[in-house]
């Protein structure tokens, strides 16, 4: 048993409680939690592990939605709106595919594990993050995604689905756990939408999809209009959207389902997501670099919604760090209580996302996996200002545990 | 004379032209800007110096506003609110103080230097900054501010002011340039302000005042009332308003003024701002820490305001870079169109600030100074999107050139 000890301890429970000089007890599970002294006489064989001043250990970081297979972009697609940017991803689809190596990826999931992320929602899109997800120190939710518009060519992209699906499967422990995506509205026949999420509900895992990132996305599903009408007739001059947005979100009435984006999200549309007791993906650094519009915190907020923060792709970001993520959504939503938003932004990351992938990570308290971090602020700061803090200041780690232990 | 080649220029006029494959040629002032295969031909003698694949030239960056003498706090302030963190600062004043040395202000300039910063205009309040301020690399604008609320103090005030000021002028050189600051409408009585901006009037010194930074002042200043009616009231029962917003608006009527935040401000204070032909200091990252709200830019621009770019002091930002400032103004004005917000930025801390501080350097032009970087991008960029990905990518610069010469 292991007895992590630091100045503060922030379990990341829905209450927010802080504990000043706290410890964790720990093997490959967590034992007890609380003050450092009591835990000290308590487990008095303990591995002590101590900590530099104004350290604070907090449960490994989850990220909810991120497309590792998109990782070789820096600077060549184009950002500001919707459409331009996806004509771009597939100008260069070919290069960035070829330049997204499993040594590459694996060098970025290396990276968001120094930045203290334990536990990542991967979006695979054509397995080609496989390998590096499979092999990799971090828990993984690997989300298998499904697309196609065309009614002829579904069963042949239902079969590439399955067959991705399957050969994720292989992989299965308890840190590598397949999952289901359903692209969007936009992109996915609802026949293929509802094959796969009845393979997810036998099956058992959770959803991801993405919904209403973009205005020319509430465009094209509430009246066939607008930019995408222009993108699609490219392809088809009979076009169509597949469905409305609210039978969309019904099809995922069955699933556990982690709804991205929803920029665009009417009230009725988050009171669906919120009946369906499914979670909201915030990605804002994602949104603003491709001008679809900022997240109303406040009505997701106000429906109830478990919140959940991903950094999407490098296609749409310049960094895989929730760190650096949560800095952004601190700026973006200028409007929110700068301490409330803090701490709302660590739980998205923390027992919002486990609750979201049905992980017993997230949260530091009795038999939850020993998925935890150390983070050491510069400087002594007051109680109730560790949250903010914390993001404001956090770049790398100064521990990581994995089940318990610290991974090479 | 040297000859600078790189794949782009950025002049950062107001036009805002980028030239491809381009060079600037320079000694210590700019000789000429173009592109690079007619410069090698014109200046066939000149000292060549290459720069990597996707390099861009652009002026040195310009920080307009930024308290050196808080340089220490890291984590030690309680951020959210104005009146707070104000006796936070108080609080912790003595402490910071000391922290702040010669040694470590000279780091945190170093610090700049190497993000691209090669002027700044540091607002000094004690004088604590001087000696490294004299002593750096980077062209200085040196504010002494003044302050004194108090009428029976306002000759000592005032006093110790002169002396700042007379001691400051005996650095004067091409590189560090006096001049005056007057702290708020909340904290400096007008006769004090009438005086100080005297001097900057005649000796031909820029001003730089802080104008309705917080709900706080404008409270304080339309009313008397608010949390600065509580703050002040410890120090005197009796306190009031000592002018009005207008009144303290036209003491700057025959300076050259840098109003910084004004994210309070009305629209009838903005257009005296503009009619005075004044300049706007924004400092994003500060005013979304310290919960005083969001510049209203539009506004700004509408009235065809000289905008600038300020970190402020470490008292109230995490990072004294631009490259960080910028990245948090294009998160925090989502609203904003990207791409233009990007070009608007760069000009706020180029072109718009040499103007602010009546300095011939910001621009890559003819006679300008030759301060200009080097910022070198991760991949291949389209042209119209050098701007923006300048922001997102930047954090340190490749070259660097102040009088051009490339500082230890």
């Amino acid at each position: 048993m292991k007895l992590l000890i630091a100045d503060f301890v922030v379990p990341c429970n829905a209450s927010f409680e802080i504990i000043e000089k706290g410890a964790v007890a720990f093997d490959e599970t967590i034992i007890d939690v609380g003050q450092s002294e009591d835990l000290k006489q308590k487990y008095p064989h303990a591995e002590l592990i101590e900590t530099p001043p104004n350290s604070v250990i907090l449960p490994g970081l989850i990220n909810s939605h991120v497309h590792l297979e998109f990782s070789a972009n820096q600077s060549m697609l184009r950002y500001g709106d919707f459409i331009p940017w996806l004509r771009s991803v597939i100008k260069h689809r070919e290069e960035l595919s070829a330049l997204a190596t499993t040594e590459l990826i694996t060098c970025k999931l290396h990276e968001m594990l120094k930045s203290g992320t334990t536990t990542l929602g991967a979006i695979s899109s054509f397995g080609a993050d496989l390998e590096a997800c499979s092999q990799t120190p971090q828990r993984v939710v690997y989300f298998n995604e499904v697309l196609g518009s065309v009614p002829i060519a579904v069963d042949a992209m239902y079969g590439d689905f399955r067959g991705r699906l399957e050969a994720s499967k292989t992989f299965t422990c308890k840190r590598f756990i397949p999952a289901v995506s359903v692209h969007s509205p936009y992109s996915t026949h609802p026949i293929l939408a509802k094959k796969a999420l009845q393979i997810a509900k036998e099956e058992g895992c959770v959803v991801s999809t993405h919904f209403m990132e973009s205005p020319a996305e509430r465009a094209w599903i509430d009246e066939g209009k607008g930019d995408f009408e222009t993108f699609f007739s490219a392809f088809n001059p009979h076009a169509k959207p597949m469905c409305s947005s609210v039978e969309f979100l019904e099809l995922f009435e069955q699933n556990k389902t982690l709804f991205t984006h929803a920029v665009q999200a009417t009230q009725n549309e988050l009171e669906i997501i919120a009946e369906q007791k499914a979670t909201l993906t915030h990605c804002p650094v994602s949104n603003r670099l491709l001008g679809v519009g900022k997240l109303d915190l406040e009505a997701v907020q106000k429906e109830n919604i478990n919140q959940t923060l991903g950094t999407d792709g490098l296609s749409s970001n310049t960094s895989l760090s929730l760190w650096d993520e949560m800095r952004s959504a601190l700026m973006m939503h200028a409007e929110c209580e700068l301490s409330s938003l803090a701490k709302t932004l660590l739980q998205s990351v923390t027992c919002n996302a486990a609750k979201a992938l049905q992980l017993p990570c997230g949260v530091l308290e009795k038999e939850r996996y020993s998925d935890l971090i150390v983070a050491t602020l510069p400087q002594a700061c007051e109680k109730e200002d560790v949250a903010l803090q914390l993001i404001l200041h956090t770049h790398q780690t100064h521990l990581t545990f994995i089940d318990g232990e610290q991974p090479c």
